[in-house]
């Protein structure tokens, strides 16, 4: 999305390929997951952004591989192929779940809309069945919830849930007392927010038992079934385990024919375009690159400034000028717990408590697209901090598709 | 939900089983639909609106048969059975494709959020997949609409679909012209909005043209396929058709062992009870009970008045006093056809056009439950007014699960 918008004024086709229709806010998910926002407000169509660039044409569509040396990239529906000139590519990262794929069916990760509808409909079925059953070890179990993964949006998860149980649903129950939720987070380092300041992460974990979360650190995850998740020998009995534990990259990555590193993400050059090829860039979660020392980290900022720098550098290339290695100015970072706690790591300023909370709210509102969506934003969280209710507790739908995570190897290997 | 509101003094504990675990508010299903309201925004959770009446517990679940000698209903989770002294069956109807069940899963209803979901993703997918498109034949095939039934849901949809194609997608797309789009209502019988007075049909025929709707009266549907709708000899290319034909009456109907009409719906006494069984009352679009030499019609209306005589009824029953028999007061009809476009038939008014409009936009926004929801569908109508954009427009989920028509009647079959 950058990179097509610092394009607008080139003389150039661009064409943006996704295999969504919509741009997603990704920060404020978990508060679909939990049921504070709707899926349209922090989802815009894409082509409704990009609706007065006109050299921009908007494709819904998977990419399942690239040919580097034919230039082409191919689509799964209607196997269309579309030739390029530069290719830009954004894939993205997906749910880890370390060599245990048979987990992701019992414990959803947090990614897509799709996710987020799935955590809210299992969370809320969970209260549901333990309101019609008669036996309190089934109902433990029911209210009991994991959350395995102590970053940002395992944080945010953990932090929401003790206020959904025991504000807005306990008065709707006659049989359970909502206020008996467990909530339990799993975190296999030393401490919770591991990219803040040790003092922020202490800030962090403060507040969270403070709300009632129990913390596991330096805790394994070893098993997951649909009954239990197990830490070593200890085993928890729950039927909710949502999962913010690790990423993996796009498989996209593969078919480029390049080194990647121990995740599958793409080793990029300075300039963020792949060996051999300096018509194909890599940004974002997928691309792999040290500065000064550090790993970029896998964060949206780093997506969009890279994004605007590989749009600079095909305009140099065109203009036959040198093009420009990526630099990465860190504007800081923010999680949010909960109701007025927050934390908040901006340059010199490192704070928790309420005035990271409002920091929070303001940016999140302020780069949320769209005036629509910001309006519909404020007015939810505004209802949902003075009435303590959750405003979108639907649950809609009862399947979902399971995603194979191999599913585009084989198409891959054809493209070669 | 009006029979356990209208319970909330008497002294009585109140089961209120539902398969859903939220009140929708059915009139605006089509804004859904047609992406211009979020699910959310027509939904609320059924145990939040019950949250303060302490004489009701809620149950999320499928009831699949009754049995009227044990006095039990089953449920189809846990199969847990519930004991009771008076039932009240409003379990309704849904689509009828008049013995053509085969063209459900390519003919969508329009009753669930899921349903509306599923006509949202398939109408935004066929611009989609025109603009995808090289060949014209395809992209006028995707890109015409077909609506079988002229009854208010048909109407609404029609209205609305040429408004989007016109306003709100035109400049979105770079190959394709969304005003070239194609809307076809198939009705029946002689005459759009049959229940209405022949004036206001005739208004609302002549407002539909006048939005480029293509409208076939006296037309049957002959076949359904993915690709085409058969109307007698002709075939109309498409590849998005919505039923709102016809209704049939719920299966578990049939597990009441009474006398059913020709569409399966119960035939009930004055007191709305069934023959043999004083203590089991069928409401809403399930019952059939001629009132004044008039069959009482599938409204709302009629099925909230219901709710209210039958929980008046049990009181009295339980005092020892008699029953009264239910009288049904026509409060008057509204259909919606577009903007600043409607008709309204209320005791000696019969009017079309800007009046009945806002008319039509302050009676819904009275009836729509829920504070926030009023504001919150507010502001989208505003948005879309002003604007002429839609804000909901959100393809998510792949697939659908298939309703099978009979899947219940097993376990109905067993309960007797």
């Amino acid at each position: 999305m950058n990179a097509a918008r610092a394009l607008r004024h080139a003389d150039l086709d661009v064409t943006l390929i996704d295999r969504t229709n919509h741009h997603l806010f990704q920060p404020l998910l978990y508060q679909v997951a939990t049921a504070a926002l709707a899926p349209s407000d922090i989802a815009v169509p894409i082509r409704w952004i990009l609706r007065h660039q006109k050299n921009v044409t908007v494709f819904l569509g998977d990419v399942v591989a690239v040919a580097v040396d034919a230039r082409v990239v191919s689509l799964d529906q209607d196997h269309r192929s579309i030739a390029y000139d530069y290719l830009i590519v954004a894939t993205g990262s997906r749910q880890s779940y370390f060599r245990h794929p048979a987990w992701e069916s019992i414990a959803p990760g947090l990614k897509t809309l799709e996710d987020a509808a799935h955590i809210r409909r299992q969370f809320l079925l969970a209260f549901e069945e333990a309101e019609r059953s008669d036996d309190p070890t089934v109902r433990a179990t029911l209210m009991t919830f994991v959350v395995a993964g102590g970053g940002p949006t395992g944080v945010e998860l953990c932090g929401v849930l003790p206020d959904i149980a025991r504000n807005a649903l306990y008065r709707d129950f006659r049989r359970i007392d909502t206020r008996q939720t467990r909530v339990i987070l799993i975190e296999g380092s030393s401490r919770v927010l591991g990219a803040f300041p040790e003092q922020l992460s202490a800030h962090a974990h403060h507040d969270l038992e403070q709300l009632g979360v129990e913390i596991r650190l330096n805790a394994l995850v070893t098993n997951v079934t649909p009954d239990a998740v197990h830490i070593g020998e200890e085993c928890i009995p729950t039927r909710t385990v949502i999962w913010a534990a690790g990423n993996a990259a796009s498989p996209i990555a593969k078919s480029l024919g390049v080194q990647l590193d121990s995740v599958g993400r793409v080793i990029v050059n300075a300039d963020l375009s792949i060996n051999g090829h300096p018509e194909v860039f890599v940004i974002g979660d997928l691309a792999y690159l040290v500065e000064n020392g550090r790993e970029l980290p896998g964060v949206a900022q780093v997506a969009m400034q890279g994004g605007r720098a590989v749009a600079r550098n095909v305009i140099c290339t065109i203009r036959g000028q040198p093009r420009q290695p990526f630099h990465y100015v860190n504007k800081g970072e923010l999680a949010t717990i909960g109701r007025n706690k927050a934390v908040a790591d901006i340059g010199p300023l490192k704070v928790g408590g309420r005035l990271a909370w409002w920091l929070w709210l303001f940016i999140h509102i302020t780069y949320l697209m769209g005036f629509r969506n910001r309006v519909s934003v404020l007015i939810q969280w505004a209802y949902a901090y003075f009435t303590y209710q959750r405003g979108v507790r639907l649950i809609i739908g009862t399947e979902r598709r399971t995603r194979s995570p191999d599913s585009t190897s084989v198409d891959i290997a054809d493209a070669h």
